[in-house]
């Protein structure tokens, strides 16, 4: 600790300079060896507020504030500017940033850390914290050239959510056809591209259209973790928070910082269909925004599981995927998992989109083509149907195995002991059928992961090939939202209804009124006669009673 | 998509086998062009559950149910053997996992792992998921050696938590006496041991008394993020969760991976007292745990700020940093802030323990030597008392320079311009004073650091000298229990006074029956007489007169 030491008559002359004179510091009397009257200044407050603690604990109001208001409200936040420290904390705190590409956001400038670092390693603020780390990292959702772009990119944002925090979702009319066909399909033997998937393409002249309403896909977090696809987009005029897995290899180029010896830019390749910890990570966040951006979510389920290798594990893969759980089973809008064409969903990946992790709000779909199932069917025979397992079944099937094992009598009626020469000629066969017997069991395992399983296990609710995928998850979309508004009336009226309950009742009034399928599937003509009743002056009569009549009078009888 | 045929005898056998063996496969008749009738079997759905998308949609209802159990229950999970796929998701989702150090956690197992990379890349499952992995990366929060050893932890760790959750705090009798002080010290010119603080330290014979009740000290996540430590422990007899800075300088051995070309292992060096990405995820992991655990929490706040590199950004130190101040904003304990001695407080890492954070929770208290600022004396002298300024004061403030300055009149009386040698005179003056000047100047801004001015701008409650910091914080802690479990009481009898009015109230009928300080600090001795106060049966009669008349009259007197 160091003193700063003040003559008696400076200390007179500060202390009677203000009436806070003596509240701006503090100094005890001290006398010298010499008899002289000194003071010894060990703090000094000011007169005012001034640049210190109470900066930093300004800083906190406004941070907590920042945090509650991204969980209960909607945060997001421009960076139009350069954006430091606490700046950045709230950029980060709101979640939602649009980050301007010439903007950095950092938390110390670039020459305070060359003064820490004792050399000048950093040469611009930039190069900490623009888009190149940021962007790559998904802290900023979206980069822009300017403010304009900003703007625009903000506007557009909030054309998908609701007027006010948990109004219903505000879906609008809708240019594009719902009843069309999805004529973007992936050329025979190849892999979706999930981008033409849900947003439609241009090949030559010709527009093929996706699943979303034509122009209103908006990808976000782009650059980060490129294995997962997020954004938002219009689904039949209903706004929706979009989540697909990529299909094709991606290679991830990390910087490198200058500050850190030997560290030297890193080129990394990971596969498609496949969670990867940043890339599960992404999936949960995007879910938890879109959650409480009040978003009805489409997921395109492509995965062939998480990966698991030693890096992976180390990077938190088993952190990150267990977010995704966590953030779906909190979903509180309509989740329409759908499995597109030629798609694979395997293990991990499976269960933590399952419909089970929250079944008030998760359905699945599936394309006639998709695939499902715990192991991929090289790997279940690999498990269940090895090479001893499939030689037992030759010898049980193959005519030629069973003749030459059918046991020859000698004269006196005695059976011979098998030959060395007919044993060869079973080893023989049994290599020249095993390629066969393999081919067959594979197939044979494949055929337990086909959607007719699924929907035979229940684990999916209809199988809607990808052409019709839009009118049947569009016009569900409608209908579960309409269900969702009549529950949550039924939940407030009653105030005593879980959301459940409040569903299982509207379904049933609506029985009475609309065609029902036969719970074995979903027909999209009758989710639209459904939205058509649920939008007319007889299903507002209906529910008015139900909410002035019947729920009151049934409390009645219970008590 | 590959088929299996079945002639029509072997699909008749099939199908008539069993009541079931029509729905246990689906097959289409095709006559071939020799006529004959085949079936083509496209999907196999088994007579019953087997291994398959049944298996996924179960595990998925076990995540979901499991991932609700962390949120509002209590959960932990004991790996006493090797745990794959969805297990290894439910270590996680429970968050509190004591591992066998000889029991792997993983995804996918080594030889399946080595199958897809086509080569024989790992050699053992314990490779993959072993404690130097798992523990590492804060996954397992305490190895164990054997079921032994993990019982034990198990057993201890639920000594912590109340009987049941939601339960006030469970404190004990303290065989430790509360009104003692602490023996242990950092060395004269040392920077403190977290540890030693924390638990004390046996040195040579003696035994130096730490913060907390000897013998509770349970650290966890010790291998992870090693600049943050963090734990459970009694403090007076009751539980507290605690996260402290660690003060030296750690080194970090990355592992390598195999299965990634060019992985080599990488040793990173991390300062004490700064919050990287991994530290700043586990201090907020921690206090998440810790507030659903239902722990008072004490943190030992000696942090110079967030490290703000390039590879600090990318790798998400704002994620991570944002983190803390949503989890402390949340956190519905008590939670004590204690700057130790020789501690720094700075900037961000202020801002996110501030109390301002969470008014109803947190409380900052200083020892006499702590420091807290915006930025280091040596950082704001470079932005306020830059060399220029300083040279304006010694013109303003020096004799000598002044004298050399004082204008000579010429014989006409004229005055002269100052001399070539006058100005070098000056010159040579500033270079001799500036080390002072410099010196005066961070001696000035230093005291601008220090708790009085903390207490002034009303950011800390008290100083509290560490030697007095035990009977201090833990008769605070026990008051402050006291007083929320009061609160609890009147909040749940009145139904709609919020926590912050009922703490008001319980602390207003408090003062007319304990003797208060003038609120300008804390006293251990009037917090000991509350607690005595608010456990004797008079406060007892008090508050059931609060609970059964006062608040139902004043409730009537506002209808």
């Amino acid at each position: 600790m160091k003193y700063l030491y003040l003559t008696d008559a400076d200390y007179q002359q500060l202390t009677a300079d203000s009436a806070k004179g003596q509240d701006a510091f503090k100094a005890s009397p001290r006398i010298t060896s010499k008899g002289l009257k000194h003071w010894v200044v060990s703090d000094i407050i000011g007169g005012e507020d001034g640049l210190g603690v109470e900066c930093l604990s300004g800083s906190g109001t406004i941070a907590s504030a920042y945090s509650k208001a991204f969980q209960e409200g909607l945060t997001m936040t421009v960076v139009s500017g350069r954006t430091v420290g606490i700046g950045a904390y709230l950029a980060r705190l709101g979640r939602r940033c649009i980050q301007r590409s010439d903007q950095p956001i950092i938390l110390t400038g670039y020459t305070a850390l060359n003064k820490l670092l004792g050399r000048r390693v950093y040469k611009s603020n930039h190069q900490l914290g623009g888009p190149q780390v940021l962007g790559f990292n998904g802290m900023s959702h979206l980069v822009v050239d300017d403010d304009l772009q900003a703007a625009e990119a903000t506007l557009r944002w909030l054309s998908y959510l609701p007027i006010r925090v948990g109004d219903p979702t505000r879906c609008l009319p809708c240019p594009d056809p719902i009843d069309r066909d999805i004529r973007y399909a992936p050329p025979e033997g190849a892999k979706i591209d999930p981008r033409a998937a849900l947003a439609g393409r241009l090949i030559g002249d010709c527009w093929q259209t996706g699943l979303m309403d034509r122009g209103s896909w908006v990808e976000m977090q782009r650059d980060w973790a490129r294995t997962v696809i997020v954004g938002r987009a219009r689904l039949g005029g209903c706004p929706v928070g979009v989540v697909a897995a990529e299909s094709a290899t991606q290679t991830v180029t990390v910087p490198a910082d200058p500050a850190i010896p030997g560290s030297a830019e890193a080129t990394v390749s990971q596969a498609g269909q496949v969670w990867y910890p940043d890339s599960a990570l992404k999936t949960a966040h995007a879910i938890e925004e879109m959650n409480k951006e009040g978003l009805p979510l489409v997921i395109l389920a492509n995965w062939r599981g998480f990966s698991g290798g030693q890096r992976d594990l180390l990077d938190g893969i088993l952190q990150a995927g267990s977010l995704i759980v966590e953030e779906l089973r909190k979903y509180r809008h309509p989740v329409l998992v759908y499995l597109p064409p030629g798609s694979e969903l395997r293990g991990g990946a499976w269960v933590v989109i399952d419909s089970q992790i929250n079944t008030a709000a998760i359905e699945m779909f599936a394309d006639p083509t998709a695939t499902g199932g715990v192991l991929e069917p090289e790997g279940i025979v690999e498990i269940k149907m090895r090479a001893n397992e499939l030689k037992a079944a030759m010898h049980r099937l193959d005519p030629t195995i069973k003749q030459l094992k059918t046991p020859k009598s000698d004269t006196n009626g005695m059976q011979r002991a098998q030959s060395v020469g007919t044993s060869k000629k079973i080893l023989a066969r049994e290599k020249t059928l095993m390629p066969a017997y393999q081919q067959v069991a594979i197939a044979f395992a494949g055929m337990h992961d086909t959607p007719v399983r699924m929907i035979a296990k229940g684990v999916v609710k209809d199988i809607v090939p990808w052409e019709d995928a839009r009118r049947v998850l569009a016009t569900r979309l409608r209908r579960r939202l309409a269900e969702n508004a009549w529950a949550q009336k039924l939940e407030e009226a009653s105030e005593v209804l879980t959301h459940k309950a409040a569903l299982d009742l509207v379904r049933g009034v609506a029985g009475q009124h609309v065609e029902q399928t036969d719970d074995k599937g979903v027909s999209w003509e009758v989710d639209a006669s459904f939205v058509e009743w649920a939008n007319s002056d007889m299903a507002t009569e209906v529910l008015q009673e139900l909410l002035t009549v019947s729920i009151p009078s049934w409390f009645h009888t219970l008590a």
